[in-house]
């Protein structure tokens, strides 16, 4: 409650902007009508006829006739996966008409814990971005499985809950609610309690098994993959976001089944869950959303209420933000109309802060606490004993598990495969497709370094590595040959985190995220030109995945299915162990 | 989160209950398909084919056929103005399919407090009735103008905020909002700080008064009166409450231009605000209501929304209720279809509390405690010298304020007449529809009575009294001549509260409410009954206004337009004074 914007939305005092001449798009009623927005501060003051909140002082923005939108809302987003700082974070999604994100900073929070994520949303606050604080609801999710940085049980949730802009909780995870896992479960009660809403993460989940996380309480779900999965969750209750990201883009199979069967779409929204920078700024975020909802056949009106008032509901938050009217955030986004959607002008907390896709007033670099650039603390370099595999010195071959990434999504799989053994040290066979795979603990806790084997990148030579892996962000190295991976590990240490590529012991290409070893600093224009650089560098040494890093990133997920590779081992996921990558020796 | 009921929904364990052989109407989606609902404890498992839920002990309640909607709920009631001790209430209210009530509990608070609105929460809390505390934003709402029994100030009303069934701030009242009174918004403020719903009493708002008080943050209003009303509401981003009530009926005026446009309606919701025993025992509730929404044309599902997920929305409480979904309240109506719309069997958190309008198991009358039926504490009996305006004893004539009530809504204005002055005393004129009317302070604090000219209601003999008065609940007395009215008076003491009809001295009839001197133990029906015979007694006396004691009740309210009768005296509300009743006198 703000007593200067009710004073102008009363008329006493005047609007700090005043957009005229333009069509609302009321989402509350569904209509489109002739005229006007009137801002104070950060606020909606009046909608419709402003021109009593006009004074001498009030600047005027004319709309020309265009139509005026709220702001859009991505209910379910990790910014972590666009490698931006949240500064050229912030810029890039406002560029785009995206003015409020919720967001858990998950992979903050497994590098640096909740202090980490305080201090990257202090970063944030200042900008015209918005973001709801959506707590992660277990870091690390497998503490038997895998070293993190930071930390999260039911305490610190508790914590991090008291926030004023923590609004609930995130990623709960089927798999625990279905074995009834006593901290998450604590921790969901925790939320309830404080009447803040639960996010579910329910791939594959269906009938009793979806009842019962449902019955948790749970609001959302953004793990829809077909109509079936998006049509039996909006009828047991449960708010539907539907992904279009830069790892699974699911929207429109979800969604048409929803359209052709004329359901309520009220408690439907769209989400990117991960928005690859290079994504951001070659296709755009909700805005070429809201372009696909068009093409689907969708009503105008309908399309902007996905991603402006129908992620707010889900949020309990449509008394702040989703709709253009008295007391909401000030977030207006001026765009044409449906036949040729663009944003042509982006108001964020009452302040234009981009037009025609440039952002007017670029945010300088933060200068970034110690938390979040101390963050590559390995007890010894690496050495390419440490990452042999090694076994019985007179074994001639090893049969040994692969994990095997799918070339569409980054999930994993497992295989066999049969390995020549050279003096006890188990080889790569790069006709079968079998690497070597490493993880290798950074965070200084115990040094340990985990070794498996990797199929279905077909590089041909040298070694990559990357301090960004799901969920631990370990350093992952994947290569050929152990002196390259020896030399790609030792250089990401160098950069403070980062990804690099190596070949015969040469740097090829690498780029710096020396923020958590996950962020960059660099404009999101900069930091794709040097992503679609690095992409084809390792594409040269014979990776067929074209988003190398990116699914490698995912080969790490303890909690997924299939198989992982931490920093203990080779993971069993579905069985929640880790077992030995040899399967057996032949002499 | 029950442990249990996910079991249920799991599979693992057996419903309770299972409502198997039914259509269910789906509020999330819009569709109404054949299939069943299995419940455990007090929450819904499953929905749909609920086949695996049944176990050897649960039981069954075949549907046949008929149609499965969630419990209806009430946004915006006063329990109070039922006179309706809690679990009759309850009882009535569940007999006609409502099983969740928002309520303020405001008549109680003026009584007696915060604590005594604790001891009614408690007195509810084993019944099947769900009842959420939308807190009440201040009382005494004219501290200078009128004495209360109980007081919520902004610190007691952060101590009913922490309360785990608070919801919200209640009745935020324009005239306030407009003036910036510092304790409403600090209330106000605390309300949000906490994630709660504000909502708004806001009647005759429109354009830049109407943007003020909803800038400050307001959820919802109950107070339209047209479809302009209802429509500048609902653009501004404000849940609308549509009223149909026994004091007020405005669903259908209301509705009817929202329909006409085909707006969305998900932001609409019907509310009683004031519901008569006679009509609730006459008409229904909400079921009743959902008739008239049938009959106005709207589509089965939309109107059961009006009174489910709608109203659940506003208070941002869908994940408990409104819907038939896992996790849900166990809240279930067995209803026939839309063309002959009637509740045919009612379950409230899993259990059958109703059927065929039948209460299966009455409620037992409670102990009170004694805050609640210790309230009549006038420090002397009353006397006709009290209740006498008296002036200059030569005077003829005085020139005087008349209370006027319109006679189709408890609304007053003012009208000036001529009376009679002898021996000092002014005469009532019946020709003229002058009568006496006086308020008796009744917590033992100052011995207050006010006292002034009534019209409007063209009694021509005897006197009512009534401890009922809004918003302050002391004694109200209407009467033809003095010594009557001492005698209603002291009667409505002698009962412990109530209403009472006195003529030549004598005692006709009388009510009484010794809860709080505003309830009745008696049930619904034998309730109605006794205010049928009451309402009858009083025309006998003359009335022209068939619900004179609600409309009585409503001559006291300082707060409202026109003028008011307090303990202080007469009050000129539109300006927040006190007044003498006597403008001149001729000699």
């Amino acid at each position: 409650m703000d007593i200067s914007v009710m004073r102008t939305a009363g008329g006493t005092e005047p609007a700090d902007l005043a957009i005229i001449n333009g069509r609302v798009v009321n989402v509350y009623t569904g209509e489109m009508s002739e005229g006007g927005i009137a801002t104070r501060g950060d606020k909606i003051a009046a909608v419709g006829d402003v021109a009593y909140t006009i004074g001498d002082d009030t600047e005027i923005i004319d709309a020309g006739g265009k139509y005026l939108v709220p702001g859009f809302i991505d209910g379910h987003i990790h910014p972590e996966s666009s490698n931006l700082a949240m500064r050229p974070f912030a810029q890039i999604l406002l560029q785009h008409g995206t003015t409020v994100v919720m967001t858990d900073l998950h992979e903050v929070g497994v590098v640096g814990g909740l202090e980490a994520i305080e201090a990257v949303l202090d970063e944030v606050a200042d900008t015209d971005l918005k973001i709801y604080f959506v707590v992660p609801s277990h870091v690390p999710f497998s503490p038997d499985l895998e070293t993190s940085g930071g930390l999260f049980d039911p305490e610190i949730i508790r914590k991090a809950l008291a926030r004023p802009d923590a609004i609930g909780l995130s990623e709960c995870v089927c798999t625990y609610i279905l074995s009834e896992y006593h901290e998450l479960l604590e921790s969901m009660r925790d939320t309830l309690d404080r009447r803040l809403t639960l996010h579910g993460h329910l791939p594959g989940m269906s009938g009793p098994e979806l009842n019962k996380c449902l019955a948790a309480g749970l609001s959302t779900d953004h793990e829809s993959f077909s109509g079936e999965d998006a049509l039996e969750r909006l009828r047991a209750g449960c708010h539907v976001q539907l992904r279009e990201g830069s790892i699974a883009s699911n929207l429109k199979d979800c969604l048409m089944p929803l359209i052709d069967r004329g359901l309520d779409l009220s408690r439907v929204s769209v989400i990117t869950d991960d928005l690859d920078t290079i994504d951001a700024v070659e296709r755009g975020h909700l805005d070429a959303d809201v372009r696909l909802l068009l093409s689907l056949g969708l009503g105008f009106v309908d399309a902007i209420r996905m991603v402006t008032l129908n992620p707010a509901r889900a949020f309990n938050l449509d008394q702040e933000i989703g709709g253009l009217a008295p007391g909401r955030r000030a977030d207006i986004n001026i765009v044409s109309g449906p036949e040729d959607f663009r944003v042509e002008k982006v108001i964020a907390a009452g302040r234009l802060v981009a037009e025609n896709g440039i952002f007017l007033k670029p945010y300088p670099v933060v200068a970034h606490k110690e938390i979040l650039t101390d963050t590559m603390k390995l007890r010894d370099p690496v050495t390419a004993d440490s990452l042999r595999i090694t076994v019985d010195n007179s074994a001639k071959f090893a049969r040994v598990h692969v994990i095997q990434t799918l070339d569409w999504i980054p999930v994993s799989e497992e295989r066999t495969a049969v390995l020549r053994v050279e003096d006890g040290v188990i080889q790569p066979d790069l006709e079968q497709d079998v690497l070597y795979v490493a993880q290798v603990e950074r965070y200084g806790k115990n040094g340990n370094i985990g070794k498996a084997f990797m199929g279905g990148f077909h590089m041909k030579r040298g070694a990559i590595a990357s301090s960004v892996g799901h969920d631990n962000h370990n350093i992952i190295v994947l290569g050929t040959n152990h002196p390259d991976m020896v030399v790609a590990v030792n250089r990401v240490v160098e950069l403070g985190g980062g990804q690099v590529a190596v070949d015969g012991g040469i740097v090829l290409d690498e780029l710096a995220y020396p923020i958590l070893g996950l962020l960059s600093d660099l404009p999101a224009e900069e930091l794709a030109e040097r992503k679609r650089r690095l992409n084809g560098t390792i594409a040269k040494l014979g990776s067929t995945i074209p988003l190398t890093f990116m699914f490698l990133s995912f080969m790490s997920l303890a909690a997924g299915g299939g198989y992982a590779i931490t920093d203990h081992g080779l993971i069993d996921s579905a069985n929640q162990k880790i077992v030995d990558p040899v399967i057996s020796l032949e002499y």
